[in-house]
């Protein structure tokens, strides 16, 4: 094989080179694998924990440390508060997971989420300006058994020590109780990405989506595809937002959600699937197709596809059908099928399709946010300011309907959005300081540099080794070798 | 006042200048903590989470978070320790207190902590190259009341996030207890630096005391005053490491320890100190002139001075007294004093006088050892191996009675100590790998030396500002202002 310059820009117009189309997904999915394998092992992990203060010769220990240091317990003893000042709580958010639903994998054990959790604080810090530690847990009792309560437990015993807790990939249904009892109980944010973050990456998505069809959210009729934590998130947020409850109908895994389904009404773990039996679907339409017929907007986080979503529904749904087709690795339906079938705009989870409905858009604004206000909850109306705030610079950089909202890439998103969100928890009271939109912004926008400029530089500085570039090279070639060998399997 | 150039070397010198003798201690910890409380809010806290791989393009992201990291969760699934290959649990140490004993300032509330374990973290990483993060707990029942059993509920939760725990500031007696069963039933180290840390640097300064007064540790007869975790744990590690309990005397803030002590027996929260009242004290010695008569050592770690210690108590001690008079921030005895009293080596815990006991000089080196032998535990035997190790450094530079132990500016201590410490759980079968001495030692200098350049490289780019050269010289004119105007005070 010639040796070509492969960055991870142009891999996937190389797959395509090499091999068959309908090979290259899958190749393009084991090559990063491969690599995060092979990179994952050459740094040992991805976070460290660095001073944010300077030492100018060792007697500043005795500034840092002792004696100097009495001066800061003491005054955080008088005023607990202080701490947002005087230490580092104000910006350091707690990433934790029981592991048990770890992104496309399931139950991992406890250590096996601490990959995704640094990614998660890898992203926080380098679009957010957030310190962010991974905090995997292990909630089992004595027979192996996963104990939710634990988790709040623990949530709430580590309270002290930061200023909002992202909860994440914790299985349905614990993770309703877990985020709900710790919201009412905690006076720092707790936020589920799974869930909240999602819905508002979604709905910032369905702003913007509807503006290209020229609807109002207040009259489209949504037919939700999946009942987990994000689509019931994402359907509670619609409706804080303006959407029609009664134009809505969600399916589970076994029917539609309406007011006989006697199974989730006596499932109190399911409470916030029970509330939307009793909000939506006032006909009790049970058919999918019936469901559909005459609908607006397809919203779907479902199973993996590409035959989840029937081209034959959207045929039958209103005019410029809006599709959300959101499972994680495959789409319910794929893009160029969904489009032939008459969808007029088409959104996926995925980053290789137009319109990525991404999460990474939405946490690392909204904490900043939540932060700088130095908020005692994330509110539903600080969720909706978010949506708006991403669908808003996107509109004005431009929309169409491959191009619905920002990519992770067009970074002048985030510090917006903090401000946003940290200007509606001001509003709403929730916060702990005063701040104008413009000392947000500049804030954030201030953190979010550093953060940056500290990564750039511990890279320039070697401290951050750059890889050899010919490992890329023998990655790709491993993969093409893996898929063209077994070709059969 | 005329504007001399004030840096914190010479700052002491400088209240020399200005102040009569016996204001200028109070002076500098006055300016000390006035500078810390600008400096902590100048810099918002002291330690802060950043990326240790790199991000070469935003494409990197499908690598360090999905879907590349699915391969990195599903290894881990599979083998739990590749936790330690492929995350950044390797190098990562929990800084857990529940704030009830910071320091020298008490319960400080959970929060009041963070400041201090924000700083043992900052030592940590820029002496030891360890990843480490505060974590002050909330333990507190609905009553208000710790609860020493959270303390054990979360280090056993945590555990698969982290390599070691440090535990730090935990109050009395609680702090036997918790250290023991999670020493027991976790499968990390768990590690109480004030009281094994201490009794680390302790014997490794007592190792070279003997030395210079030319006796053996299993002949000397040592007094020890105060029986509090630190000075139990100090005892029962000379002991393993050859002292002779038959010649060692305890005195709590009651009496001496001995077999008749009931209230002891009966207590069986204080087993560490009855099991200290069944070994020691044979003769059931009462008083403490009796006790210190023809004694070689007396360690105290009892209550600030000066006066606790007895000139008389010293006179009468065996040829060449040793004195380790270690309270915080005023030590049983001053220096001068012991000496003029008889004392040939005097040991307190100030940096101001010879020969500091200076726990900084333990921990980082100890738990970079346990880290890199990937250990399951740290015993007695790796602590006195860790004494040994600071002795020997100390000795090979040179020794002399007011010179017995390394400060922590001898940065070359930290390598060797970690080499030493992680060979002697590798042979006793507490770790996950095999390295040789030289691989430790190469290891722990790359990461220390690291840490370092991170630190410098981050404060000459202006990531972690400097701050204005003016601070100092008005916090030196504040201190001299509030100690004058307040003389009779």
């Amino acid at each position: 094989m010639e040796k070509v310059r492969i960055t991870l820009e142009n891999v996937t117009d190389l797959f395509a080179q090499f091999l068959p189309p309908e090979q290259t997904a899958r190749a393009h999915t084991l090559f990063l694998k491969r690599l995060a394998s092979i990179m994952h092992r050459f740094y040992g992990g991805k976070m460290q924990t660095l001073p944010k203060a300077g030492v100018f010769g060792f007697n500043w220990f005795n500034v840092w440390y002792t004696p100097g240091i009495s001066a800061i317990s003491t005054a955080i003893r008088d005023n607990n508060d202080m701490s947002y000042d005087l230490t580092n709580r104000g910006n350091h958010v707690a990433v934790v997971s029981d592991s048990t639903r770890v992104l496309g994998d399931g139950d991992c054990s406890p250590p096996g989420g601490l990959g995704v959790m640094e990614g998660k604080a890898f992203l926080m810090k380098y679009l957010g300006g957030i310190d962010a530690t991974a905090l995997c847990i292990d909630t089992r009792d004595k027979n192996g058994r996963h104990q939710a309560e634990k988790i709040i437990e623990f949530v709430k015993m580590i309270q002290p020590s930061f200023s909002a807790v992202n909860l994440e990939d914790i299985s349905q249904p614990d993770c309703y109780r877990v985020l709900d009892v710790l919201k009412k109980e905690c006076d720092i944010p707790v936020w589920h990405d799974d869930a909240q973050g999602t819905a508002c990456v979604t709905l910032a998505g369905l702003i913007n989506a509807l503006k290209l069809v020229d609807k109002e959210l207040n009259k489209v009729r949504i037919v939700f595809l999946g009942a987990g934590a994000s689509n019931t998130a994402i359907a509670r947020i619609i409706i804080q937002a303006g959407g029609n409850p009664e134009k809505m109908i969600m399916f589970d895994s076994k029917a539609s959600l309406h007011k006989d389904r006697e199974d989730l009404k006596a499932d109190e773990r399911y409470y916030r699937k029970w509330e939307l039996c009793e909000k939506t679907n006032p006909e009790k339409i049970k058919e999918h197709d019936r469901a559909l017929k005459n609908a607006d907007v397809l919203i779907a986080l479902s199973t993996p596809g590409p035959d989840v979503v029937k081209p034959g529904w959207i045929k039958e749904m209103a005019v410029k059908p809006v599709v959300f087709a959101c499972a994680n690795p495959i789409p319910e339906i794929y893009p160029y099928a969904a489009k032939k079938a008459g969808a007029y705009i088409v959104a996926t989870g995925r980053g290789d399709f137009p319109n990525q409905v991404n999460n990474s858009l939405g946490f690392p604004g909204i904490l900043k946010g939540a932060l700088l206000a130095r908020a005692r909850k994330i509110s539903d109306s600080m969720i909706i300011a978010a949506a708006q705030s991403i669908a808003e610079f996107t509109e004005k950089r431009g929309i169409n309907p491959d191009n619905i909202i920002a990519r992770m890439d067009e970074v002048g998103v985030f510090p917006r959005e903090a401000a946003d969100v940290a200007g509606n928890a001001l509003e709403q009271g929730f916060g702990r300081v005063q701040l104008s939109w413009d000392e947000t912004f500049e804030l954030a926008l201030r953190d979010i540099e550093q953060s940056r400029k500290a990564v750039h530089v511990l890279i320039d500085s070697g401290v951050i080794k750059t890889p050899p570039g010919e490992i890329i090279h023998e990655v790709f070639e491993w993969t093409i070798n893996e898929i063209t060998q077994h070709k059969g399997k």
